[in-house]
């Protein structure tokens, strides 16, 4: 993660401050817990609570765990100076570091993940908006880069707006995936603790206990998480691609929005760089990169080792930051793409009609032609457009032999935008509804 | 995929027999639907039926290929040769190649996702019935490689059966996220088809209609479906992983089931090596490298390019083939495991009692003993159990301080191993219901 | 692997028949050192040369090893079976299975990467040619897909052919790391065998004897083999997308050459799609994802598992198949590449002159106008050329601020294209030599 | 990156403050060379140097850069209130702002190459270290985790010796891919400077001329760079599960220091974690997990696109500072890492003398015994120390059959260790010369 590519609210998520709010909260729902069973005396569970409006000194825990080595520790021991230590010393009763470790990482990857789909929910919003507003913008569809039939920029818009809902439901798919926690202890028995504490405190938390845990909580959970992350990665990574050739100099059907403040812009107006979406690009990559890691992770020695925790110190924050960084972006080109319908109908038209000659060589082979007379007559005027730029519906016209079975107006009718566009409507309420 | 690591039943969705019988069914109901729209003649898409249970030459098709360099056009030639021109000639209107390659495809990854959710029964199965077995058969949890607390082998089982339950799910997720058909023409307009006829289609081969597609069905469907074969296959590795330590000449605590036959066991009885699951490892590897390519292949240029193909020529199989493989390679295992429950127990008391320090401490504690004379307290007495060989009950026995403050039956409390399967019962609730 | 993406030499060196004759020439080589050391006798040594010129028959030794389970063993019984059993008693002594298994392994490697060197000479020679072709081939050139300055086709060449020429390089050290052979027995310590059989063997094979090895080869070796072919695919890839590029419809500065007999290239004469390089970018996909598994099979334990094999099993021969297809398609690609020079100064001529915006500020300013006055001048004539259609340099004529600084020939000499390809040479120089 | 795995030589190379300085460098130099040239004046060359010895600002430099929006622009205004307008408007002159930012980062990366060689060496010195004190301490050899021959902890040492100075070659060669620079304008025609500027620029930042470049430094060089670093990652791995391995409770062979003030050291001594090395396998996910998108970054488009940048922001720092710091992390745990001689005897006699059945075997059959006899002699003696606990060597003494064969001294000779240690001083001499 760099300042560049983050956003506040995700960047806090993952802030020491978070980090021992949360750890605090897990303390202090345990004690609740444990003073029900009457583990630990009521008054004290509820002292712990005296902390509740506290901000912890994270210089101070850090320099206690200068000391001790221990994070969970320190902590510990900065709380008992804000607590008093009859009372702190109730805290953490049979529980172990990593209980408190692991679901805390659970929550805020769950708040995370909540954070993430809002990010979506506003990028649907934008692709919805232009879809609608864009819904019978004629251009070319092309595969392989080709010239192939004329489709609209609304059903590119509409397209992006299905995948990215897709890509909601794997968002609130893996948040259910990590949204477990689990106070179970050293190896996962709940020797030293009852399940009930685990109970309450996820219960708190928004969690579900996680069915049976060792020291850790599973890993193919966080493996299943940033995998998500990373097929929304690639999503990201399509519409940028899809902008940046529809800006290329010579395609130029869009644009990025360009604010009028930016230097250099009007002494060449030819040179405006869709710089957000090759930089979607490389973030899409960087999401990307932590899903084999995540995957990696899963494979733990017995009840755990600690090889996972590294990885997910870096792949936590960075996938988290900049997918949230990304999807916030990719909603702001979205929302103000500037585009070009006349180019559209420019480019459509570069080789004069030349898009509709299979149309025209499926109505002469409907009208009775042979498949190869009708190729025949279609490539001879084709050719002329192609070698000699001529427009391929005066040729035809012009083409005795293509009169003799089309009339004008059949020819006319085989280069009608609306034959393409007439299903705009269904596709539409498919994926609108 | 290699043979040595496939099994006939997933290698037969892959083959060309079953790929022309794909094609030939999608063709066949598109038939069907455009008859009954009245595009072409009801009597002709019977008659395209006659090659029902007809098996396609692969090899004339081949043949027909090497000419026309075009693999849906050899096809449709050689089922001209079949059920004649005259019928032939209306099978395949109005569709583009892509809409039957891609419909295919889904159907051979719907047809490989049933066949490893039902490897993943034959699994959960035989982990189900090994952690009923081992339920309370005890052993050490460990940390790190390192002894902690005691657990019992029913347990490991009882957490891999968790796993492979969720990733059960996420398999049947992943069935769901390519379980759809798209007969939308070249660039996805139905331009050239009503969408009825994708409507029949999909519905007679058991997918759903693609809401919007393009001239290809949107790949990110394919990345979440490989990305959930990867997690599975570091499930797989997390099982396999745990087994070989168990295995281990050091460790001991359970065997791949070794045949009387295989060459070599019983001269050098010491030399059984967990070849399957090591050879688990690698498979895992192998599935799990699939995933970037597929989210790579989400970033197709405009309506498509066909970069995704040869990839996905490739990882189709292969992933499906090996996981497959994997899983029930893992089964047998599971299935197989020769566990050495009095290996468990000699390996926990190594140490002569140590693993039980962290209790005696707690209750030396608990007892109003300070913490710092707690500690000196068990350090004293597991010094002499570390570097000279004692027994940690008996030095704790016969140290008057801890005597003074624990009675014999208090420390003998401390070493009972039933303090931690108490809660057994419980996680096998949440676990198996 | 599959067979649409391979070649024939490539193929073969990962065919049953080519290991089985490598593990032949291991085993007697082996013998001769054993006889020269008075291990075994000279006669029987030379006696297992009696199979030097005998074709192992594969289905034969595939039978034996579903009896015996094991490989090794299944090849030296049918060597027996052609030698004798007194000949054959005296083979493999004091030899274990991995000194032949992971000597041939790389074996196979060196051969592989020996073509693969080859074809990139192809691909050289290839870039060579047209890069000198097209040397003084004028095009623009772009920055973000943006209209930036001119450039040349042949600057475009050269530069792959340097790009290919570090590859040449990389592939060679690739070769070099694996060009390794150990026959050190089962830990590694030549306990059984004299380190001369290994060097001997390895001498004969065109091998270094690997300094120190355990049970097998160490894997840092293949895993900077695997990294290096990942390195030449994703330079493929960037040619591809070059090419890709400049095919696109409104770009087409290029094409893939298209054989007359290809159907329907002259009917919709627009319609010619760079498959090859499209193919050509999932194919680096395929051979780049063997990098991270290979990467993963260093960390073996202790003296060795057996992880590693399965995974090179498969991308042992899918990587260097795929990439010896992909370097001579991609030679064949370049070799018949159609260039479009009319199209490169069309496309150039895009926005009249636009793009020599800059040295026109830039000669203002050198004429000692302010930076803001010059961007104001050259803006206004700009936007009229933008957006009204006009001609640059006509604008810059008529615009009497300007001509009051700059000579109509001054302005003539800012749109010389002279100006960018006066270093072509000297670059030329530095690449060719 | 994150504060926990770093260390401050290599974190400075990528601060702000390093990077300006770069960029000043490569100013002034070009300055120099421009007034070699005569192209700027040469007092305003040699006044640039008057900003020698200033601290930039990086404050006030971000400052700027949030009203122009452009990084190397606000360093340029910052320089001008150094140096003054006058001096200032000869900077820079006719170069590109990737002709800045292409050259430092290589020289951060060359720089970050040096850091890591060194590292390389003090991970050498140490391994040697270890493999000199242990060149004779024998433990048993595994494959698969099951004991095979016995072996030395010196040769463990010396194979990583070996394996790490391979690393050391291929660093060495990472840093010479990545030590060239580019003063070679926006698509790398040298149109506004001439190579000369380049050449000397390079020369006084130790970097070679990119023969050719584009607006960038050709994107194959990085990623051959970061899969070299990938590759020494996964080396590190290597020698951590080794060490995780013997410090595993049952094995015990070694174990990473532990000072004497760890808290809970001495009251729980069986409680100690190998959790240097097992965040170290954590690091090596990280470092490994930037190679992909690396060579993801190779193909951009024509001249260049901008999405390597957010890529390389993230990963340049964050590989070499995770390496960085890696590499002296596990010279540390080398340097310190606590053997157990007695452990690893403890532990190779675990079953009695089993290990030496395979020479017992061979011995027989050298007598002349057939190999099913011999197979058969040694099996029943086995069986009772593998399933009564005998011992291997009173065994076959007391066997008749046996003794009948071999006599004591012959059989006693079979369990010779120093037939396992005979080669050692030759393999130490290959590796250590």
């Amino acid at each position: 993660m760099i300042p560049r590519y983050s956003r506040p609210d995700m960047v806090a998520i993952w802030s020491p401050e978070t980090k021992f709010r949360i750890w605090y909260e897990i303390e202090a729902h345990a004690c609740d817990a444990q003073a029900a069973l009457g583990v630990i005396p009521k008054e004290n569970a509820e002292a712990v609570w005296k902390a509740r409006d506290v901000d912890f000194d994270v210089a101070r825990i850090d320099e206690i765990e200068a000391v001790t080595k221990h994070d969970v520790i320190a902590f510990l021991t900065h709380l008992a100076e804000i607590i008093g230590n009859d009372t702190a010393r109730f805290v953490h009763q049979g529980m172990t570091s990593s209980d408190v470790l692991d679901t805390t990482f659970n929550v805020q990857l769950v708040r995370a993940a909540d954070i993430l789909i809002a990010d979506m929910d506003d990028l649907l919003a934008a692709l919805k908006r232009r879809a609608l507003e864009h819904k019978m913008t004629v251009r070319i569809g092309r595969s392989h880069g080709i010239h192939a039939e004329p489709t609209t920029m609304g059903l590119t818009f509409a397209r992006f707006y299905a995948e990215m809902e897709r890509n909601r439901t794997r968002l609130v798919t893996a948040r259910d995936e990590i949204a477990t926690g689990a106070i179970s202890g050293a190896v996962g028995t709940f020797a030293n603790i009852d399940p009930s504490v685990e109970a309450h405190v996820c219960a708190e938390l928004g969690l579900q206990p996680e069915p049976i845990s060792t020291q850790v909580i599973p890993r193919d959970r966080h493996a299943a998480f940033f995998a998500a992350l990373g097929v929304v990665a690639s999503s990201i990574e399509n519409v940028a691609i899809e902008i940046r050739h529809m800006q290329r100099t010579e395609v130029l059907e869009a644009e990025e929005f360009f604010s009028k403040g930016q230097k250099g812009s009007s002494a060449m107006p030819h040179k405006r760089n869709p710089v957000l979406t090759e930089n979607l690009t490389g973030l899409a990559r960087l999401v990307r990169m932590t899903v084999v890691p995540a995957m990696e992770n899963v494979a733990l020695w017995h009840e755990r080792d600690i090889s996972h925790s590294s990885v997910e110190r870096n792949i936590g924050p960075d996938a988290t930051i900049t997918l949230d960084f990304a999807l916030a972006r990719l909603t702001n080109v979205i929302d103000k793409l500037v585009i070009y319908p006349d180019n559209m109908i420019a480019n459509m038209n570069k080789f004069r009609g030349l898009i509709h000659s299979q149309r025209v060589l499926l109505a002469l082979t409907q009208k009775g032609i042979s498949r190869e007379d009708s190729y025949r007559l279609v490539q001879r005027n084709a050719m002329k457009v192609w070698e000699e730029g001529a427009d391929f519906m005066t040729e035809l016209k012009g083409d005795a032999e293509v009169t003799a079975t089309l009339s004008e107006a059949e020819i006319e009718d085989k280069f009608d935008l609306g034959y393409h566009t007439k299903h705009v409507d269904t596709i539409f309420k498919r994926v609108f509804g």
